[in-house]
C-alpha cells in the first residue's frame, strides 16, 4: 500500500537510523580521538577515493536526465567537489587534509594503495546511479540527509583529539556542512514528489538501503585492514609509505 | 620492453603464488577444520552468489566474441555452471553443499543475507568482463590456473574435519578439479597469443592482479563479517537464520 508522504519520509529517516555509517566501530574510533595517526591515513587515503568519484556519479546522473531544471539544480554538486573560479572544491579541500595528517597529496590523488573493496563499493554505486531509475538515483543520495550529523562529530571529535585538526584541514567538513542540507532538502522533496506508487516507494528505499551499504562496505573494509589484528589485503597501502617529504624525512 | 612467452607466463604465475586467495587466513581456518559450522554457512551463502554470476560473466564476454570459435570454446564455462541434460551443474551441486552444512538451499538461492561487500566484489568482476578488452577479460578468468591446488585443500580439508563433508557435498569441487584445467589451458594459450605487446601484457597481468582482488576482498569481508570479533553488517546473514527445517526444529 502506498505510504504517505510523512510515513514514508519517516521510513527514509528510519533506514538512516538503524543503518547509516555513524553507527560503524570505525566512526566511534576515528572520532574518539582511538585511531592511530596511520589509521586517520588510511582512512583519508581511502576516502579520497570516494570523493573523487562522486562528482562522476553526479554527471553520470545528469547525462541521464532530460529535464534542463532537474540539471541546473543537480550542477551545483558538481561545482560543490570540482570547484570553480571562487571556490577550490571539496576534492581540494580533502588533499589539504591528506597534507596535514602528512601524506603526499600527490600520492592520495595517485589512488595507487587503495583498498579493492573501497574501489568494488564506489564503483557500485557510480554504476548505480548510471544504470537505474532517476528516482533511484536520487534517493541514493538521501544519506546526505544523515551526514550533518557525522560531520558535525567528526569536526569536534578531530578537533579534540588529533593535532591536525585545524580550520584548514576540516575545511571539506565545515563546507559540507552548509553545502549538503540544500542538495538533500532539494532530493528529500523529489523522492517525495515522484515515489507516488508503493512500489517505487520500495525501489526509493532500497536505493538508500544500498547507498548505506557502500558507505558502511567503506569502513568495514577500513577496519579489517588496518584495525588490529590488521590483515592488510596484497597491493593496499602500507603504514610508512606515501607520506610528505617533510614527514618522511 | 615485451616479455618472451615463457617470461610472460611466470609472471602470470607470479601474480597467483602472491596474491591468489589460499593465502587469504579464512581459507587457512576452512580447509584446516578451525571454522565454526556457522562460518562454514556463511562462506556457503555467498560464495553462491560468486557462483551464481560466474555464467553471467561468461555470458557478457561471449556477448562481445564476433569469433565463433572462441565462443565455441568459452561455451561449455556456461554448461559446467548452468547443467545440461547429463550434468546438473556447478550451481546446482553448490546448493547440495548448502544443504549439507544445513542451509536451507531456497534461501542461499534467494540471495539474501548476501554480504554487500561480496555482491559490490563480484559485480566488478562481471562490469569488468562486460566493459574491458577481450584480452582482459579471457586474462581475468586465469585464477583458474591456481584453482585446482586450492580446490584439492579444500576436498582434503573439508573431508578430514567436517562431518557433512561428502562424496555428494563435495561433488561441487570434485568436478571443477577435472573442468578448471581444461579451460585454463585455453585461455591461458589464449592470453600468450594474444598478448604481444608490452602495454598488453601490462594490461592482461593488472587483469588478473584485478582478479585476485575480487576473490580475496570476497574472503576479507567473511572474515570481517564472521570471525571473531564478529561485525556483521546490517542486513547480512545472522547465524541460526535460513537453515533446514529438519536442521532448525
Amino acid at each position: 500500500m502506498t505510504q504517505t508522504r510523512d510515513e514514508f519520509e519517516a521510513r527514509l529517516r528510519r533506514i538512516g537510523d538503524e543503518r547509516y555509517h555513524d553507527k560503524h566501530p570505525f566512526h566511534h574510533l576515528l572520532h574518539g580521538g582511538r585511531c592511530t595517526p596511520d589509521q586517520v591515513r588510511a582512512w583519508v587515503i581511502n576516502r579520497y577515493y570516494y570523493q573523487s568519484r562522486i562528482p562522476m556519479k553526479d554527471a553520470a546522473f545528469m547525462s541521464r536526465v532530460e529535464d534542463p531544471k532537474l540539471r541546473r539544480a543537480w550542477r551545483s554538486r558538481i561545482e560543490d567537489h570540482d570547484g570553480t573560479a571562487e571556490n577550490e572544491g571539496g576534492i581540494a579541500r580533502w588533499l589539504k587534509l591528506a597534507e596535514a595528517v602528512g601524506l603526499d597529496p600527490d600520492y592520495v590523488a595517485s589512488e595507487a594503495g587503495i583498498l579493492p573493496a573501497t574501489r568494488f563499493a564506489v564503483d557500485a554505486y557510480v554504476r548505480f546511479v548510471r544504470d537505474k531509475t532517476l528516482l533511484e538515483a536520487v534517493a541514493s543520495s538521501l544519506t546526505e540527509l544523515f551526514a550533518p550529523k557525522i560531520h558535525a562529530e567528526r569536526i569536534e571529535g578531530l578537533l579534540a583529539n588529533y593535532d591536525f585538526a585545524n580550520d584548514v584541514s576540516m575545511s571539506y567538513f565545515r563546507k559540507r556542512l552548509s553545502e549538503a542540507p540544500k542538495d538533500v532538502a532539494f532530493g528529500l522533496a523529489w523522492v517525495l514528489d515522484h515515489a507516488d506508487t508503493a512500489e517505487k516507494q520500495d525501489a526509493a528505499a532500497n536505493a538508500l538501503i544500498f547507498k548505506t551499504n557502500v558507505l558502511w562496505a567503506q569502513l568495514d573494509a577500513l577496519y579489517s585492514a588496518y584495525v588490529e589484528p590488521a590483515r592488510i589485503p596484497p597491493g593496499a597501502w602500507v603504514p610508512g609509505t606515501g607520506l610528505a617529504l617533510a614527514k618522511a624525512s
